[in-house]
């Protein structure tokens, strides 16, 4: 287990439908917070069209500039279904019939329902490793520090669980929220002041508007508890200075 | 106007707190939308940390690979808030205070309001173009072809409607949906032939599970209508022949 080290991810989005506005993604919260509970930072994430050469581009990137990537979509049954296909060509492995995803689907389905769209679902690049789906059978799968996970939020949720003693990840990414009844601008130099004070700690400063009232939640995030109860008290300490309330927010 | 010419976009959205899962980002979805129908397509979305080499490497990329590129985040007046100096590293230009954008704040906030943190948000790069704001009062900016929003997604809403007569978009993109009570397996050899004759029309297909019933939406995107409607009656054709049901949608 690596402890100390900072460990990094991209998330790689592979649908049409995201770029056209059609499909609300929610695979990228779903996968983040996942990962930053096993200590594993989202550093990038990238949306694509379903187009090969793109994607073999885009995968042979994000797999070189970070410690894992994860792909969601575009492993299903449909022409449009291209991610094992390219995720081949990005490794220059085959792309072929693999023999577990055979065998899992065939004892899947009925018999007779194992048809031509379905069989193409266990077409994989050479050797990759399973990812067990427990919803609906047909396996994602990974090579090297890639991960291609489907892009139904439903099932893409269910097989992450599977994944956790694949990933080995860093310390765990701590955060601390603390939700004010005040504007940004209120703030921001005394904030400033605290961040320069701090600069291994990322603080953010994020507005918001709720039940037609104004706030700002300011969110700590490190590896540290020290340091984010350390921040915490000099952020209080202003805020108690301004006279600013409090809000508790859910 | 230009007409019968593809025009594209790249939508980059700034903000840590995306990336960890904190925030749902739904600006993608709004603007993405919003350009479909002005005939422009997104190619791309990146979602990237608050680091300012990140965004200045970032944007330089997108704004040559795109006719557009529309950013959000980092516009406020927070320490965290740093698109617009990045832009202007990006652009080689001034970041300075825009005399027009002061003129608007200045008079938005009542008296002694217009404090250090509000006049942090009229830095921007030399000569930007402002965005009006009709929300909140603090402007977007344009340098070029690069489109500065804020991340909030009610006001940069408010934002989109003053933009459309700064981008020159192609045909619109037009798009049909058909939804069948069936599974992707049973329709996936069919719909690769009618990719396969129509090869200039994009067709998606997206399994969904709704009120306990499993289904597929088929959606046909081309500018061209006659396309759409050739492509259409092909399915319809198929899905007749398979006695597959059509269901309605919301």
């Amino acid at each position: 287990m690596t402890k100390n080290k900072k460990v990094n991810a991209a998330i790689l989005i592979i649908g049409n439908e995201i770029l056209s506005g059609r499909t609300q993604d929610t695979n990228t919260g779903t996968i983040a917070l996942w990962l930053n509970s096993i200590g594993v930072k989202v550093n990038e994430v990238r949306v694509v069209q379903d187009i090969e050469n793109t994607i073999i581009e885009t995968v042979n990137f994000l797999r070189k500039a970070n410690d894992y990537v994860f792909t969601t979509g575009g492993i299903g049954p449909t022409h449009d279904d291209i991610t094992a296909k390219s995720i081949s060509k990005a490794f220059n492995l085959g792309y072929e019939i693999h023999s577990e995803a055979f065998k899992i689907l065939e004892a899947y389905y009925k018999e007779g329902e194992f048809n031509e769209g379905r069989q193409k679902m266990v077409w994989m690049p050479r050797n990759a490793n399973l990812i067990l789906n427990p919803t609906s059978g047909a396996p994602g799968f990974n090579v090297e520090n890639v991960f291609c996970l489907p892009g139904v939020p439903s099932i893409l949720k269910s097989m992450l669980g599977g994944l956790k003693n694949k990933i080995v990840g860093g310390d765990p990414i701590l955060s601390h929220t603390i939700s004010l009844k005040t504007v940004e601008s209120e703030i921001a130099s005394s904030l400033t002041s605290v961040q320069d004070r701090n600069k291994d700690v990322e603080i953010g400063s994020y507005p918001f508007f709720q039940a037609g009232k104004l706030g700002v939640s300011i969110v700590i995030r490190s590896e540290s508890q020290v340091k984010i109860d350390k921040c915490s008290n000099e952020i209080l300490n202003f805020v108690n200075k301004k006279n600013i309330a409090i809000v508790n927010r859910p």
